[in-house]
């Protein structure tokens, strides 16, 4: 009886529903479910049959959906198995920072493009959106091979490295030129955060285990949990990282509580039910129709450069552990996402961008999520646990 | 990074940890939590302290709380035991509806309001809010006694009658008068919905069940589960209902394979994260202020007016088994909650109703919603299986 419920209801069915049968449809072509969620996305947004526009609300659950979904990949992740990573992931991440942004930065100058333009299109190649990777992974049930913690340990770093060469760039094109103490400032703000979590976290929620034991709230732990969740997230954000890279720490500091607390199934339910509404929204900003011509063969070669810059960076540091492992981790970093598309548009609202270059930065992003899943199948393919029919569906069993 | 982001990440942040805070505080001096969750909407809502000014989005999460909580509610309901109260359930559902009506209307009519405003605030006084009751009779592990199962249906029929009422108010207070083809096809349309999804719904589940075991995509049960909750909500909201009376029937149809598939956990995390918006947003709606002389002693009237109608009226019909139950039933239909609201907000759209009148419905609802929960856990006491230590906390055994 609300005003205007019957809309938002639909619209929120409409999306869970086709995000969900082109997923089916995906994962019966042996192709990864969130590629269909996305695709549900391009081809039913305003950009193609115009059949739903997602309203702000639902970009705003989207939001939410982004956060549930690194919060669970965080429950996942033991600290102790970061810290092993540590060093390693942080070569891969620096190394996969330097190379797309330089290959990125000649193309689009040998092109003719206008330096600042240059370097927000370069700046939009640099931030790997683990988002994708982390779904695949976890849908093959390899999270927990040390190839996967490389890759979620450099897309942390790789934010944190990401958020200040975003810094610099905007400082750059608004001619302040770079506010050294600013950009130090946020850096040791954003290592601070990372480093307390991944040292200090775990043992926080320790001390408070004894407590949230004695609470009268049922499900105290996972009400913690979630507040924690909320709570980190919007830490993140505020001192300028990405909100999910805060969920992420947030389920890292669970992570060795999650068994005992049952939280893994419960906090996955509620990602199950919003994560859809994030690759759904994913999709509806890809716009087929700005490519032609001169744009298209820009956005090919862009891509192709995103693809090899983060292959070959990210494969490098770890080649000593051999190909397939460096092929593993590089095409793992390779998905672009939200950051991508969040530098593009602060360019477009900067006027630092054209609406060509633009497209080029979302036709990269599509890109490389698409290729991503196909790739990252094929080279995790023997790592995955061998799915039998029992296992995979326990009431299969019963009969009917 | 997302362009204020962070702002709504606090506002969620902030809602739910100060209704899980005033929740836990509540529980601990053995009320229910979900009156401290409303307090905490009063206290720092708009109206009072104006810390937290909740946006449309946090209402949109509001309503889809309310969705997942009378989904949850449907889950633990069987259909086989509706159909076993249903007669009960109608008559309590009759009589709760016709004498609460009769006296608000005129009082109304006595304190010399006009026919239009005594007719609203009277519909206002009609549909019992079953949220409260659910959560609390839930909270005290009691929805499988018999009285809860007639007031869960009693409060279906409820809403359903409301909504006739409600056109009836409307085409009224129109100058239309009232039209009864129209008023049909509403009736037809909701008794055929109730009845439908009650006798055959499960049995389509049933159909559909090896179906959905042969799928690829994981979960399944739980995805297929949602959408149809979302789809009914969607349903009911189209056809004039309230949408939570969809959740609670798409519950319904799945609680014979509830234990099955796992539902009833995972659900149950959804709501433990959206619902603390629902009622925190109630709490904000109501404004303290409002309250002065003449406006206050007529809200009191009509709220004990509200209490005794419904206890009266809705005990009435199951008093032959005895005062413990008939008390039990009419004090588990006391709570209003959104409809009223709705109604008395409709009215002050078609100017139809003072701000006055509008205050009290308000008064009404908070009243009889705050008073509800404090009565609902002192007449089922000893319905609610002992609380052992070990089975409210099966973590509590593991040492630290």
């Amino acid at each position: 009886m609300h005003p205007g419920a019957d809309t938002f209801l639909l619209e929120l069915f409409a999306i869970f529903v086709w995000a969900k049968i082109f997923g089916e449809l995906f994962e019966r072509l042996s192709l990864p479910a969130v590629l269909g969620e996305i695709l549900a996305g391009v081809v039913l947004g305003p950009n193609a049959t115009a059949l739903i526009s997602p309203s702000d609300t639902t970009s705003s659950i989207a939001q939410i959906g982004a956060i549930f979904l690194l919060f669970t990949v965080g429950l996942e992740t033991k600290p102790q198995d970061l810290i092993r990573v540590g060093r390693q992931s942080l070569r891969v991440a620096v190394a996969g920072i330097i190379v797309p942004f330089v290959l990125g930065f000649g193309y689009m100058m040998l092109r003719g493009d206008a330096p600042h333009e240059a370097t927000f299109v370069a700046a939009a190649m640099v931030a790997t959106s683990v988002g994708i990777t982390a779904r695949v992974l976890g849908d093959m049930h390899v999270l927990g091979t040390p190839e996967a913690r490389v890759i979620l340990g450099a897309a942390v770093f790789d934010d944190i490295l990401g958020m200040i060469l975003l810094t610099v760039v905007v400082g750059v094109a608004a001619g302040t030129g770079i506010r050294w103490l600013h950009l130090g400032l946020a850096f040791a703000e954003a290592a601070g955060f990372a480093l307390f979590m991944i040292f200090f976290g775990p043992r926080i929620i320790g001390r408070m285990r004894p407590g949230v034991q004695r609470m009268s709230s049922q499900n105290a732990p996972l009400i913690l949990s979630l507040a924690i969740c909320l709570l980190f997230s919007w830490a993140a954000a505020k001192i300028g990282m990405a909100a999910i890279i805060g969920a992420f720490f947030a389920g890292l500091i669970f992570a060795d509580y999650s068994p005992e607390w049952n939280l893994q199934p419960r906090v996955h339910a509620i990602t199950e039910f919003l994560a859809p509404f994030f690759f759904f929204t994913i999709g509806v900003r890809l716009n087929v129709r700005l490519f032609t011509g001169d744009v298209l063969v820009s956005a090919i070669v862009i891509s192709v450069l995103a693809v090899i810059s983060k292959v070959v960076g990210c494969g490098l540091p770890v080649l000593r552990d051999g190909w397939p492992v460096a092929l593993r981790v590089g095409i793992g970093m390779m998905p672009r996402g939200e950051v991508a598309l969040i530098v593009a548009l602060i360019g477009l609202e900067m006027n630092m961008v054209s609406q060509s270059a633009y497209a080029i930065v979302i036709f990269m992003t599509a890109a490389t999520t698409i290729l991503a899943p196909v790739l990252l199948q094929y080279v995790f393919r023997k790592e995955a646990p061998v799915k039998t029919e029992a296992a995979a569906e326990p009431t299969e069993k019963v009969g009917f």
